[in-house]
């Protein structure tokens, strides 16, 4: 992906085109649509924080509406992309009133002994919230696959499943904002060994991580059929390029920005509410410290 | 409650002594340890910000450790006494993915039909989080006294239930922060008025709210009882003085920097894991860009 024009939204870059994916034609370095500096890019993400609360406090304002909308923030990628990092620098810009966050480990008993989808269900955003899945049901087709922890036939019965429960989802008020978080090995590599050298990170070292990564070229194409066949016009992928953690941070800042923004969401007035009613009400109220001795 | 001397700590300040509580011995518009200054309290909450995030990772971290640590921060008030304003300001400046925030409305029918205690018991903080209850298990002796909406036989009950529960989440790592956001009718009117004059806040109007202003006294009354009853040395209730909304956000603030700093945590390093290993391990790795294609 070469450098794009400037006016061209973050959307608009980031978006997956229908049809094949091949990861190598995406550079995890790239800066779409923003200038190429961490100080810069830093500056304009903390410049965003004050929009983003308010776009979220409209959203959240939404739940006392007749239509209430919800924003489902789905966040894969490899180990060390930078979910944490994004939930720490961009979510973290929210209220935490109105966020719900789900990091989805290896599934329990419980879980396993229910369809892939139940556990993803309970975790869904209610009326006005941000949901952010840190992971998601796409482990279900990604390390699942990759480790052929189930049948290739239920592998494949899950991307028509994903599709069905997204657009469900969506019809029923919720914007789904899909984003692969994309590094290089190189990247990987360097995350883990900071990892390994800074005492305050040690507890973030799981020696499965370098299990994994020996897994690479099977995980990369386990991504490129997810982010084939579960690119759809209602729930589209978008690939962040992640190898600098500024961009990464900005550029999901801004595709919230975006997508709250075309929600155009006015402030609500709850049904049956009667201002001027209410205002006399309180004008007549006589309730004081001094009345209560 | 007079001005205290500045070495005092925010915790020694706002800490309910035991015994019988008079609410109107407290003063909501008092600034105890801090100097009374709006914009200097806004910029000593903004300086917390990250003291507080690495606070609250090595919290976090414990996760990993034999023994994992939590902290339950519990925010009761009258209706815009600020509990909203806390989550908003000052849980705000945490990390998302560490937090678990429940906001607790009137009761389902499925929960109705449990133990009053049942749904709180699935809001507690898992291992290494904050949780922080926007309204709590208190409501179960404040609204439902107040109202009737349980017998008084069940009331009395429930005080004991309570230190039993807490004593038990306690015992078992996590530190019980109970503040009662401490509000006059005079500001509250005020708060109502903004309400009904804004139009960007209409929808956290609710007409609810001056039907229960009307028992202000009834409302004192329970809340003094239950501080009395339930202040107890492993979860002591701490009243914030808080017609001052800076001064709010900034004792709450202090009061969980000084929770977490006594925890006294390190950083742990997972058990069995063996760095020198893994730091051979990963410098042998091979896997490149190149090498993948």
């Amino acid at each position: 992906m070469g450098e794009k024009p400037a006016r061209e939204s973050m959307a608009e870059a980031l978006r997956v085109p229908s049809g094949k994916v091949d990861l190598s034609d995406y550079d995890p370095a790239a800066t779409p649509t923003i200038e190429d500096s961490r100080k810069e890019g830093e500056k304009a993400l903390a410049g965003m924080a004050e929009e983003l609360l308010e776009l979220q406090t409209r959203l959240f304002a939404s739940k006392e509406s007749t239509s209430p909308r919800q924003l489902l923030l789905v966040l894969q990628g490899m180990d060390t992309s930078g979910k944490g990092g994004v939930l720490k620098h961009t979510v973290g810009l929210m209220d935490p009133i109105g966020l719900k966050v789900t990091s989805f480990k290896a599934p329990s008993a419980e879980e396993r002994a229910h369809d892939f989808l139940w556990r993803i269900e309970k975790a869904v955003p209610p009326a006005g919230f941000v949901g952010v899945f840190d992971r998601s049901h796409y482990e279900d087709v990604l390390i699942q696959r990759v480790r052929s922890f189930a049948p290739a036939q239920e592998i494949e019965r899950r991307y028509g499943a994903i599709n069905d429960f997204e657009k469900r989802l969506v019809d029923e008020g919720t914007v789904v904002l899909k984003c692969m978080l994309h590094i290089s090995p190189e990247v990987q590599k360097e995350r883990l060994q900071e990892r390994l050298e800074d005492p305050t990170k040690h507890w973030k070292y799981n020696p499965g991580d370098l299990d994994e990564r020996q897994l690479w070229a099977a995980y990369t194409e386990a991504y490129e059929i997810a982010l084939e066949r579960c690119n759809t016009d209602h729930a589209p992928w978008f690939i962040v390029p992640s190898d600098k953690k500024w961009f990464r941070n900005l550029a999901i800042a801004k595709l919230i920005e975006q997508t709250l923004t075309n929600l155009d969401l006015d402030w609500p007035v709850p049904e049956g509410l009667d201002l001027a009613a209410e205002k006399a009400r309180l004008a007549a109220d006589t309730i004081t410290t001094e009345s209560l001795t």
